[in-house]
Order: structure tokens, then sequence, then C-alpha cells
């Protein structure tokens, strides 16, 4: 029979996320409805290791939803990737008696809680990353406020682009994957995006697109450029100088994406996902990842999650060619 | 066999919704982009009746899906209700020319569009409104960004609740569905919310929650309510104060959830649901509703969708219940 | 000779305004930099009665001048009115050692510094309200958020507006003064603003201003009505659609205006008068408000200061008048 | 005696700034106010060589305050730095039959103004710049919305930075001025501000703060470099990292700080400047430019106004100093 969880630990590792905090305040609540007393992890792995934590109550989580960054800090851990570490982080966990850990990041969170499952403790993963690239689930933690910052920054770039009339090229952020820039690209009415997922072909990708644009009157351009594409933003500015003599103007959108208050979208899922993180524990189960399909919330096996891939939207560039050029 | 649609209508119609413009943006380059003419009627079926319409060209919607409002303007029309406002409408379009239409709006849209389909014109309706409140699709333009612009209102006032250990109620919109209440009082990490779907019980569903959170050593507090409770905000403001004699403030947030700049979500929903709308009149179909469901656009038989219900999801209840109250 | 500052204590009293924080944040930091302990009093002047204080530390404001409300709080005391109230006011700054104090608020908030004055205490007051009703300074901590606050939300109500074709009156903050509904006029391009200084000649001030702009070819209108004018913002609705037969609708913005992250400007404002007013204590003065007057900041006597008058702005009229309707 | 003026010239030039529309709502409004007509001039002297103008109307600048660039855009004119262009310009003037001309922008748009003078014509000009680098007035538009923009992704930055314990160096804008960097730098309480008045000394003015406030508590840090400092954000932020081995991060901000809805300040500045410039030319003024002194709208000749130099305050190093260290 199943042992009755009683104490669990939460931590945030990885890359920040607007949201990881109303995570943090979803799971530490629910833990405390349910009879299950919540320690905080400082520091992700790195803390585990070092027994960096905090005691967390119910007024110690008041008003966290709406802040941005993550109350439990993040950090790299090198010693984790050790056998030597992971004993360390489970003696952390039988030091202080925690029966079960939930972990909120990407990826590289879910191998290290796997490893911890492996070493015999209950382990579930929240996915909270603004780059929205874990395979098991359609949207994680952090995606729509990244979105929202995005957009906001690029509809102020226009205002200037539209005055002057000039190109912009706004490199936004993902390293590998491409969603963020095309989902902006989309919602900004961008004339071109460019994601690392797929080879560029500057004649049809970038410049028709910019002359198609302009022969349709339009007098500024805006493209999206993922961090990930090779040479970044500034290769990208270069050709369109070069080929149209735009005056083209180049911007980095960096970590301002990562941060601010989580938009509402971000918010409910990161309460709902603290919740079932820790329904499941609470229900014996372990080694899973909350993930969200359409509506509804669901979990995965980590094991099965980490080989899951996930593809961009071929869709979503149907539409964006049919908006961006005249027939 | 079906003739090719040439020249297309778009209007919207009853309450607008930030995305509405991101809507028409989509239908009217789709349809250039597929070789469609396209119209834009004033003032929805008021318009249609009386002829207000306007070209739209691709430089026409141009920077257009960022603005809040609809440049193709909203209104009520008694006449379109009798059956000669109707004939007159119909009269409309064949003057026009005009082989189809699309309604952007909410169930009365959809209404209005399936008289007009049994008058033979080829119609698909849109559901944009910020009440989430279209049973057939799990979302409707505009309901994230009224989530947003609530939220945003509401960590306001918490600002200044907190400052002074008051008790807030806020009136959010949602006159029959408190789909938008709901979800803002989860977001918000409200003590309470009051929806209409649901008799209010004031001891169990909003005194013993605050009297948990006063004894969680909570000082200030925050409570939702629908514009459709019956009473509204100002006579739960009242149960409170008699209660509990908490220093309590009402705020009717209003009109401006309808407003501002539409989030990336929308802009997003919008433009897929604009291309989509204009794709199954390209290919012939007519009498639809363009839906999401999940991850996926899909489309209803108006009549159909006009007999499904929606109704507030449970679970929700009881995430809100586990993190506002201790165990 | 003056005794050398050694322990302060600060507090903020009567309503809270975004800025507050941030003048705290200096205040404590200042003194730290001089050499000079800081002792935050809670609950204004009933936290001074009561003993209700925090020791504060160069670590416990950090991160604070974005945080809107103040973390102080803010109470109302009736007992601080009595003398009996005040001699235990004085023996809680003996008991703790506070040699001056430093007070954010208003005139309120001045009275009772001034109080203390008379019974042996060093004291300085920041003016802090979003009303920008201090007749000293001409500007307040706080009014330049609560004008953007308002200005956002106006702004949005502009969007549905337009699309219904509709007349908006909007009620700000402003019991006694209508700076702030005179400055969002103006920023807004309101059609009519209505504030309590002035007795309404609703024909003149209100009905004409709207068939002027209906003559130049608007459709939509913005009437900003300050809180203390008669009836408030509902019954000058009645007026217009009683006159006008426009389909009108009432907002009253509310609290909203006290809370959110204060702007650029309140924050350094609220820096300098921070820093002021721990300089004007260091040098052994006393008994002063901080003032702005122009680019530069000053200091009043505060029975001085409680004397001076201030009046709305003249020239803002006829600028209003000029910009809303043609000649 | 003087020639009433009939017809006016509205132009923006130089860089963009929020707020530039609400001066030419103001103007417009002000001239047909008092009868006067009004020609907008699109591109700067660019256009006024060429001829490129559109006719304003009351309605032509309706709803116009709240959005951010100029809708008569702004461009480098080459041919204007030329007599030929100025003759140019001069007959394009005569052939619109344009009495007086109203430039918005900065020194090298007054500059231009003053040709103008001198062949003839009347002309006021309007601080329009985000850098606030106009040295006869101590304000110009733009520069408040500029200031909350940077503030805003700062804010931003900072919960990321906080998150993940690093130092984050912001590239602000301003070639030649500081005023942006360091009013943004206190607004945010950041450790150091590098401006390009200033010869940097990189162990007093930027690591010995870093380290004070590290020994303070700190685990984070920001850093506000100004555009015009030799090596710019990056070759500060290689000295931090090499001096600190701190995780340092560099973000551009770069031309969003251009764009946006304007702020209350910006909009109300903004409007008054408008009529102001319309009231000098209507009274028979010419060769001015209007400035803010303190609380006061006044104008200065503009041979005079180019004269005049403006250096940073030095008073709020010593406030930044005092509050970003301890004793």
């Amino acid at each position: 029979m199943e042992k009755a969880v009683r104490r669990i630990g939460v931590f945030t590792s990885g890359g920040d996320a607007p949201g990881m905090n109303a995570a943090i305040r979803a799971v530490v609540r629910t833990s405390l409805h349910m009879g299950i007393e919540c320690v905080g992890i400082r520091r992700g792995y790195h803390g585990l290791i070092n027994g960096d934590f905090t005691k967390l109550t119910f007024e110690s989580v008041s008003d966290l939803s709406r802040r941005g960054g993550t109350m439990l800090y993040s950090a790299r851990s090198e010693e984790f990737k050790t056998p030597a570490g992971q004993e360390r982080a489970v003696a952390t966990c039988k030091m202080l008696g925690l029966d079960a850990l939930v972990g909120i990041g990407g990826d590289g969170t879910f191998s290290g809680l796997l490893c911890l499952a492996k070493r015999g403790l209950s382990v579930v993963g929240i996915p909270g990353t603004i780059d929205n690239d874990i395979a098991c689930s359609s949207y994680t933690i952090g995606y729509d406020t990244a979105c929202n910052t995005a957009l906001e920054s690029i509809d102020k770039l226009r205002d200037t682009m539209q005055s002057h009339e000039r190109c912009s090229v706004v490199e936004v952020m993902g390293h590998r994957a491409g969603h963020l820039a095309l989902t902006v690209g989309v919602a900004c009415g961008a004339t071109a995006v460019i994601v690392p997922e797929h080879p560029v072909d500057y004649e049809a990708d970038l410049l028709e697109p910019i002359r198609r644009a302009r022969l349709a009157g339009r007098t500024h351009f805006m493209i999206i450029v993922a961090e990930g594409v090779e040479g970044g933003a500034y290769s990208i500015g270069k050709v369109i100088e070069e080929a149209t003599a735009l005056d083209t103007r180049v911007t980095v959108l960096g970590h301002i994406q990562r941060g601010g208050s989580p938009s509402s979208r971000d918010r409910i899922t990161a309460t709902y996902m603290g919740y079932e993180a820790v329904r499941l524990l609470a229900e014996g189960k372990t080694c899973r990842v909350v993930a969200l399909q359409g509506e509804n919330y669901v979990d995965y096996d980590i094991t099965e999650a980490l080989q899951m891939t996930k593809s961009l939207d071929q869709h979503t560039y149907e539409v964006m060619r049919a908006l961006t050029g005249v027939h």
C-alpha cells in the first residue's frame, strides 16, 4: 500500500518564467488544504544538494500569483549531473523528511526528477518555460505572458517605424523553437517570420513578402526572427538592407520577455497545474509530468514525456502567408 | 454545383470585443488572397438594412489588429427582427452583389445569420464576445483581453486594499455567465467568487471563506462578483459589512473590460477564425459557426450551435476552494 | 546647540498613493547613508499610539520603489485627535528613542505632525496624495500614476464608446479638488470636464460642447466628472440622456486610481522628497513640509503650508475650450 | 502692422517622440478655434520641399492624442541644408498660402525654422524629443513616456535577474545626453548609472557600488548605461564580468523607447505647447521656441535658444549615491 504523503518539497529550475510563482502558491496552498506540509527548495537542484530551503505557510505565498520571476530562485547545477550530487540531493530530502518533490521547469528539470525517481523519491514535474517547447503539453507556463510582452514592445516599435517608414527586424526568444516567433508574428501582422526549424530562403521567405507588401501600399515592415536563427536578427537585417535599401533597425528583445506580472492565462494554468501536481502525489502517483491537452489537464510518465516531440504548426504558415500578401 | 464566391460582406454585431478588428483584418486579407472582394458593412444589421458600407482593401486594414473596438461599428436593430427588415437586408446584399456574409458577434448575431441563410444567403459566424458564453466554442474572441484588463484593475485595487486592510468587492462583466468572474477570481487569488449560475449561500460561499482567510493571517480580502448576480456587487458588499464589520469598498469595472488593445491570444484566435470563415465560404459551405475545440478550429451548423449549452467548470470551484482555505 | 538625529521614525497616513513606498525607501536609505537608524511605524498615527513598528534595514526596502500601496499600511485614528492620544504617540517615540519623525500623506497628516512638533518632536512632512491638493507644493506623490491609470481606463472606454457611438461619463477621484479630472480631461481630449470648484451650468459647460462636437462630425463623447461634483457622474449622465437622447454609459473608476506600480515621475519625486526630508532633519530643521516648486525642492513651515490655498488653473479651461470646439 | 495669420502649416521632424500627435492635434484644433486654417506637411523638411501635404480638419485629428508616433511622418532631408532646398521650401509655403509654420522636433528642427524665418516666414518651434536635451526648456515632449517605457522593461528584467541572481546592464537611449539614463536609474533603484557627460572611473563609479550593494545583502544588480557611453552597454558588461565574475546580461532597449501611447504628462505638455505655438503666431510673434520653465509655459527667440546649454543635474548624483550605498 502507498504510504501517505506528509511533506513535499517544491522548487523551480532552469530559465524562469512568469507564472512560476503562481504555481508555487498553488502547490503550497493545495498541500496545506490536503493536510500536507510544504517546504520550498531554493535555487533548484543546487539548493536541493546544499539544503537551501524555506518553510512555506499559507501567508508566505499570499499575493504571490501576480509577481514575475520565482520567489524560490533558479540556478544551474553541474554537481547534480553526477551520481554524487544526486546522492546529496536525496540525502537532503531524507534529512528534511520530504516524501515527494514538485519541480517546475523544462525538459532539463524533468530529467533531473527522473534521476531522483530512480533513487526512490516520488516526483511530479510542471512545465514552466516561455518557449512552449515541452512536447507532451500544448501549453507551458509563461508562454502567454512572453507573447504579450513581445507584442507590446513590437506595437511600440511599429509606432516609430511607421513614422519613419522603416523596416524593423525584431529578435524574440527561442533558441531551438520558433513557437514564440510565429505566434507573435501572426499576432502583430508581421511581413515575415524566420524560425530555426526551417532553412531560410531569403528570396522567397523574406524579400518577396517585403516586396509584395510594398506593392500593396505598405511603407513600413515588421520582420520577426527567433533567437536560434543562424546569425540572428542582425544578419537578417543586413540581408534586407543590401537587397532593398530600406532603412532597417534591429531590436533584440532579450530577457524582458522572461519577466513581468503573469497574464490571466498564465496564472490560471499555473494554478491548475500546481493543484494537479499535488493531487497526483496525494493519490500515490509518481514520475509524472502535468500537461495541458486542449482544455484538459492530463499527466504523462516522465520518460515517455521526454521522448515526445513537438513541431511548429504548419497551418500557421498558410494563414500568415494569406494575410500578408495579395493574390 | 456551388457557384464560386466572388464578393463577401463582413460586419460586427452586438457588444464589441477586443480582437474584432483582428478578425475583420483576417477576413479581408484572406478574401483578397483568395481573389475574393470584401465589403465592410457598418453598424451590424442596422447597416445591412440601410446599405451602410465601405469597400475594404489590403491597406484599409493595415495596423488594425492591435486596435480595440471595431472599425465597422456595432449597433442594435429592432427592424431586423421583422420580416420586412430581413428583406431589406437581403436586398442590400443583392444590390452590392454580395455572395456571402461573415458576421462577428454572439448568439444574437448568429440567429440573425440564420434568418439570412433561410433567405438564400451564404453565411458564416465568428464568436466574438468578452463573456466566453458561446456554447459550441471553448473560446470566444475578446475573453482573454477582458480577463487581463479586469486582472490589472484588481491588482491595482489590491495594492490599496492591502495598505488599508480592507475588503474589496469587484463586479466584473457577465449578465448571465460567470466564466469571466470565475477565471479572474482564480487568477487574482480571490477569497470568494459569486456567479449568477449558482444560488448564493452567503454563509458558506462568502462569509466563511473570509473568516477562514482571516484566521490564516490575511487582513485584506478580494471578492469577485459577476454582473448578473442579484443585487450586484453593492448588495454583496452590504452583506459583508454587516456580518464582519470589515471596511468594505465596491468597484464596478464596467465597460473598460470591453476596450483596449487585444492580447496576443485574442489577436491569434481572431486571425485564425477570420481565415477559417473565408475558407469555409470559399469551399461552398454556409450556415456555419467557426469554433475552437481544444487546439483545433472546427465549425458547427448554426442551428445546432444555438441549441448547445455551456456550463461553468465545476472543477474550478474545487481548485479555488483548495487555494483559499486551510485544512 | 541642536542635538544630532540618531534614530528616525517614518510612517504613511491618510489615503495611500503610488510612490509612497519609494518615499519610504528613500527615507530609509538616506538615513542609513547618513548614519541614522530608521524605524517604520505601521498604520500611521494609530500605530504610533500603539507602538506598532518594524526595524527598517537596507535590504528591507530593496525592490520597493516599484510596488504600489504602502508597506507600512495606513489607517485612521480617532484617538490621535485627543490630547491623550497625542501623549501616547509621544510616549512611543520616547520608548523607541526616536529623535524625529517623517510623515507621508496629506494635510491631515501634516496637522498631526504639527501637534507632535508642539510636544517637542522633530517632524517633517512629505506630500503624498493622488489628488495633488497640497497648496504649498506644485506636485504630490501619486498624482502622475493616478492620471495615467485613469487615462488608460478612459482610452479603453473610448474604444467601445466609439464602436457603439455612445456618450461616456467617467467619474475620477477628487472629493474637493478637480485637478485630476481637469488634467485627465485635457489629456484624453474630453468633450467636457465637470469639477467641484465651479458651479455647473449644464447648458454652457456640458450640453453645448457635446452639440458643437456633434456638429463637427463627432459621434462619440467623453465627459469627465470629479467625484466631488454634486450628484456625481450618474446625475450628469441623466442630464445628458434627457437633453440629447444619446446612449450614455457611466463608469466610476474608483479605487483603482490609488493602486498600481508608480510611474517614473512618482518614483523620482518620492525619492527626492524622501532624501530631502532626512536632509532637513539631519540639519536640525523641524516642523517643515518638503515641497516641489517648478523644478526645485523647497520646504515650508507646516503652519504656513496649512494656511496656503491652491486653485484650479484657469488657463487649462481656455485650452480645453479651444480644443474641443470649432470657431 | 502685423498681417493676421490665416493659414498655418505644421510638421514633425527628426526622431519621433510620443506626444507629437497630441501636439499636432492641439495646433490644428487651436487654429480652427481661432479661425485659422491648418495644413499638415508630411515628412518634415523633405515634405516641405516636395509639397507633400494634407488638409487637417477638426475630425482628422480626432482620437489622435493617444497614438504613438506621428501621423505626419518624419524624415531627414539633406536637400534642405542647401539654399536651393530652402528656396523650394519657401516656394511650397507660398504656393499653399501658408502664413506661418509650426515645427515639432529638436535643435535640428529649430535650426531649420531659423533658416526659414530669415527668408521671411513666421515660425514657431515646439520641443519634441525623448532625450529632454533642449536647453531652453525644462521638459520636452516624449521624455516622460520614454522614461516609463524604459522603466517597465527594467522592472521586467529585474524579475528575472532577481530569480537568477544576476547582474543586468541596460542601455537606454541618449547619444549625447544622459538625462534619460539618470532619471530611469534613480527611478528603478539602479546600483550604478553611466552617462556620456562624465568620464567613467570603473572602480569608483561601477565596481565599488556593486561591491557595496553586495556587502549590504543584495544578490542582483541593475546598471543603467546611456547609449552614448563609449563602447556602450556591452563594454560595461564585460568590465563587470571580468572584475566580479557575476553572471551578467546586457539588454539594449533601443527604439521601443520611441513608441507607445503617450503618458498623461506628455499629452498635457504637448497640448499646451501646441496651443501656445498657435497663440504666439496669432499674436504676430515669430522665430520663437515654446518652452516649459517650472510650471510655466514661456517662449524664447530661436537663435537664443540654440545657444543655451543644459547640463546633468549634479544633485541627482548625490541622491543616487545616498540611496545605493550604506554609510
